[in-house]
C-alpha cells in the first residue's frame, strides 16, 4: 500500500514533527513534506500556538523556494484539521494549493473529528491515504491523543533508583543516585511535557525549581502543585519565576489567607478536595486536560506517587536505574502490598535503554488510550 | 596483529568451547579448531574431567577424518596445558603432531602456571601468538579465572524482584513474579554454574529441589546449603537426590545428632563458624575453591543475599524484572543503608536483556579478578 519512498518521506515527516516537541503545546506535534515530481519541494512542522500548522509551513516553503505545489503529495503526520481554531483549517489549504495526493500518519485522535479533515480532503478529489508510520505518529503525540480521547493528560511519573528499588537514603538525601547522563535526560523529559507536577513533600524535603535547566528550551512547562493544606513556604523556589498552579483540598477556613497570600502574588490555587480531604487526583487530571496539558511530568515523592498509582493516575513510569544498592532506605512507591500475586499491579515494558552507567527504563500502566493497531 | 580468518576461526573456536559449558567442571570451558590450508581438519571442546581436552579432541577429530595435522594452525581458546593433570599436557601433544602455528584467545589464569604452555610451545619452534577474542573467553571462563586467581569461585547471586524492587509478598508468596522466559533462563545459568547455593530460610520456607529442571543437561550442579543450625528437615527435598553439602556454624553439643543425621545419610557437613557463630561465608567459598568449584549460583533469600553482599562474597547480580509493582513487600537484600550516598555498594551494569515481558539485568560488584585488558 504505501511504497519505500513513501515510507522515507514520512520518516522526514516525523523528523520534522519532533523539532516542535518542546514547544507545540498544546496542539500536536506535526510535520509535513511537500513532494512533486520526486523532489521534495517545500518542508513544515507546526509553530507555536497561534501560528502556521505544519501543512502551512510547508505550502509558504515550496513558495518561497520558488515552487508551485500544485499536483504534489503531502505526506503529513496527522490528519489535517478540518477546522477554525486559532488558525484556519489546514484541509482547506491544502486544496487551495491544488495538492493531488495526501498521506497521513493518522487521523485526528479527536473522535468528534476523526476523518472529518480526510473526508474534506477526499470530497475536493485528492487522493487521500492514512496510516502510514501510524504508531510512531502516535508516541509523539501520546500526550494529545490521551487529552482528545481521554479529556486527561498522559501522565508520566519519573523515578530514579538503586537497582534494589529506593529512591533516597532514610534521611531523604537522593542528589545524586544516577549520573550525570540521566540527569539531563530527565530535562528533556520535563521539556517535552506541557507541565510538571510535583507535592508539597518534596517542596518542603528538597525546595526544587521543577524548571528545564541541563537543555536548552524556548519554552518553560507549567509548573503544578498538590499541596493539600497549602503549607507551600512563601520562600519556595516553585513560586519565584512563572507562577506555578497550585491544586489544593481546601481554600476556605483557616486555609483562606494563605490561598488569598499566593493570589495575591498571582498564583492560580484550585480547590478539588475528594471525600479523603486530600486533592481529588483525578478530578485535578480532569483539570488539567481543560486547560490544554497533553503530557503531564511528575516528580514527587514515594506518597504522592502511590496515590496517583493507586488511584489510576499513572499512565508510564520513567524509571532511571542506578548500579548500585541502597538497602533498605526510602522506597520507590508508598503502596500497600496486593493479597495475592494475581492482583499486583502489572505494567509492561515500553522501553530500555542505557545512559551513561545508568538503565532508563519506560514501563507503562495499561490505559484506555487508544492505540494503533499497526 | 590478527586477520579475519583468525577471527572467524577463533569464533568457532569459542562457539565450540561453549558446548562445553555444561560439563567441563572443573576443568575450563576450550575450544580448539586445526586448519591446514585454509580448511578445517579437526575440531573439539573439553569433554568431562579425566577425558580429552580440546586439542586432544581435535588433533583427534583430524586424524579420524584422515588428516594429517601436521604444518596445521591451532586456533585454541586457552592456553594449551604444560602440567600432567588427570590428563598428559596438550602443549606436548601440539609439538608431537607438528603443529606449526598456535593462536590462544587467553593465557591460562594461573599465575603459577600461565604462560608456560606457551613458552613450551615456543621452545619447539611453533609461531605462538595470544589474545585473540580474549574477552570473549575470559567471559566464558569467569568461573575458571576466579578459582585460579583468588581461589574462590566466581558468585552470581539470581534475584527475581518487581520493578519496584521486592521479590515476594509479606507472606512469603513468590511464585511466580517473572515469567516462563525469565525461569528456564534461570536454569539455564544454574546448569552452568559448578555449585548451586541456598539457605536454611529458603528451604523452611520453599522447600526447593535447587536442580535443573527447564533444560537439559547431563550434569546436576552440586547442591550447598547454608544452615548454621542445622535445621534442615530430613524430609527437604534438597536432601532427596545426589548428596547436597552442607555448611553449619557447628556440628557439637545439641548439634552433634543433627550433624549425624545427616552425615549417616551420605551427606558431607562442614563446620566453619566466623566470631558471630553464623557460617564464615568467606571461609565457604575458600573451600568451595578448594573443591573445585568455578561458578558458584546462589539463590537464597533476602537474609542470606544481605550477609554475602555485606561480607564482600558476591561478584555479580543475576537480576530479573518484572513489569509489576509489589508496593512495601519482601525487599531484595537485607541491608543496612549507608550513612552518605558516597558509600553505597557500587556495581555495574554488565548486560540488559529483555526476556518474554520481563528484563534481565546482569550488575557486577568490583572485584579482584584481573581483568583482559583488550
Amino acid at each position: 500500500m504505501f511504497s519505500d519512498i513513501d515510507f522515507a518521506h514520512m520518516e522526514r515527516a516525523l523528523a520534522l514533527a519532533t523539532r516542535g516537541l518542546y514547544t507545540t503545546t498544546p496542539n500536536p506535534r506535526v510535520g509535513c513534506v511537500l513532494v512533486k515530481d520526486g523532489i521534495v519541494i517545500g518542508e513544515g512542522f507546526t509553530q507555536p500556538a497561534g501560528q502556521d500548522h505544519a501543512e502551512i509551513r510547508a505550502l509558504k516553503d515550496a513558495r518561497a523556494r520558488g515552487h508551485d505545489p500544485r499536483g504534489a503529495t503531502a505526506y503529513v503526520t496527522l490528519e489535517p484539521c478540518s477546522h477554525f481554531g486559532r488558525t484556519p483549517p489546514c484541509a482547506n489549504a491544502l486544496i487551495d494549493a491544488k495538492i493531488a495526493r495526501v498521506i497521513a500518519a493518522m487521523e485526528d485522535p479527536n473522535p468528534q473529528v476523526s476523518g472529518r479533515g480526510l473526508q474534506i480532503l477526499r470530497a475536493a478529489g485528492i487522493d487521500v491515504r492514512c496510516g502510514l508510520l501510524e504508531r510512531e505518529s502516535y508516541e509523539l503525540n501520546i500526550g494529545f491523543v490521551s487529552r482528545m480521547t481521554r479529556k486527561r493528560p498522559w501522565v508520566r511519573v519519573k523515578v530514579a533508583a538503586s537497582l534494589d528499588g529506593h529512591t533516597a537514603l532514610p534521611d531523604g538525601t537522593s542528589q545524586w543516585i544516577t549520573g550525570d547522563v540521566a540527569r539531563d535526560d530527565g530535562h528533556a523529559w520535563r521539556a517535552r511535557a506541557c507541565a510538571i507536577l510535583t507535592g508539597i513533600g518534596t517542596v518542603l524535603g528538597d525546595d526544587p525549581q521543577m524548571t528545564v535547566r541541563a537543555i536548552d528550551t524556548p519554552r518553560q512547562p507549567l509548573r503544578v502543585l498538590v499541596d493539600r493544606n497549602l503549607e507551600v513556604p512563601a520562600a519556595a523556589r516553585l513560586l519565584v519565576g512563572a507562577p506555578p498552579l497550585v491544586y489544593c483540598a481546601r481554600d476556605d477556613g483557616d486555609a483562606a489567607a494563605r490561598a488569598q497570600a499566593l493570589r495575591d502574588r498571582g498564583i492560580e490555587v484550585v480547590a478539588l478536595p475528594n471525600e479523603a480531604g486530600k486533592v481529588d487526583l483525578r478530578a485535578m487530571l480532569l483539570d488539567l486536560g481543560a486547560r490544554g496539558i497533553n503530557e503531564l511530568h511528575v516528580e514527587a515523592g514515594h506518597k504522592l506517587h502511590g496515590s496517583m498509582l493507586r488511584e489510576g493516575c499513572v499512565d508510564e513510569l520513567l524509571l532511571y536505574v542506578a548500579p548500585s544498592l541502597l538497602g533498605d532506605a526510602m522506597p520507590m512507591f508508598n503502596l500497600a502490598p496486593p493479597a495475592t500475586l494475581d492482583a499486583r499491579m502489572q505494567l509492561s515494558f515500553h522501553s530500555v535503554d542505557r545512559l551513561g552507567d545508568d538503565l532508563r527504563i519506560l514501563a507503562r500502566v495499561e490505559t484506555s488510550v487508544p492505540k494503533p493497531t499497526a
